[in-house]
């Protein structure tokens, strides 16, 4: 199963594609869409929509992971976030997508084992899963692949059709011969 | 010059497009995107993205006007209606169109005279500017003409290019000959 996971923001959209059987996650293609400092908003959503939508091309999930934001600093900051938001769920139903949400506490407790684990906790796990010898750079990036993996961990990748979607499940229950090994970098 | 005004929102998108010379102005076609009542925002975004496509497309503007809002109710709301203001924005720029901005306040100001003027007035104003019998229906779609009808009075669609832009003009400055003429339903 291929899960895309999108972080979107409105100066700096992070995604991140995982090949997973629940267990294994294997690391696709990770980056983040950014926009020069000074566009305007519309010449951003532009970039954010043509960009995911050539990636779900070329990559062909079957499945986005996005975030499930319910808090933002202000309502000006959840109106601009909304825009972004926006555009990354419309390019993946024109991509035929199913897209799927999970908060910021269920990413962190599908990955870390705790739902209010620190952010370089998050993406310390993310390089400890993939076998990475550091964390996915930018950190926009690695927030992404920790969406992908938590829907590989709780919808459990493996499940047959029709079977009933896997608990949440956290590093806690990883065994160490499960981790994959490092590789050189 | 002719602007096309988008009101958006997740249940239902108002728009309205006007002909106008900045003091006539013509109605080109006007109504809203309705989505059902138990679709996915997804869905939901896919409709508004694909309708405003279809109508920029069809109906060809100058400029399209949208509701600047940095105010709703919660953060929750503002979020969804970012994602609907978001695909409409984007819908804009793939056809090519300039977006302008105008806060509600500024609608209100530009049509009536009087920027807290009620919903109410505003529709019966945007009828009798476009002599009309009755307010434009649904209300979202007599929302939308407001805002083109702002930036016809805000810009002054008969300015040659390069010279500064008219303020702002409202009612109060309109001559009752320059009003069209009702026609019959």
């Amino acid at each position: 199963m291929r899960v895309f996971g999108i972080d979107p923001g409105s100066a700096r959209t992070g995604y991140g594609c995982v090949e997973t059987d629940g267990n294994h996650h294997q690391l696709i293609v990770c980056g983040a869409i950014a926009s020069p400092a000074r566009s305007a908003l519309p010449e951003r959503l532009l970039r954010i929509h043509d960009g995911l939508g050539k990636l779900l091309a070329a990559h062909r999930p079957d499945c986005v992971a996005i975030e499930n934001l319910f808090h933002a600093k202000n309502v000006k900051s959840a109106l601009v976030l909304g825009h972004a938001r926006g555009v990354a769920v419309l390019a993946a139903v024109e991509a035929g997508v199913p897209v799927v949400e999970y908060t910021p506490a269920e990413v962190k407790l599908a990955v870390t084992g705790y739902g209010r684990a620190e952010k370089v906790q998050l993406q310390r796990m993310v390089a400890l899963l993939l076998g990475l010898e550091h964390p996915p750079s930018p950190h926009d990036a690695a927030d992404a692949i920790a969406l992908a993996i938590c829907h590989a961990h709780a919808r459990g990748a493996t499940a047959a059709p029709g079977r009933a979607p896997r608990r949440l499940r956290s590093w806690r229950h990883v065994k160490l011969a499960d981790l994959p090994r490092r590789q050189a970098p």
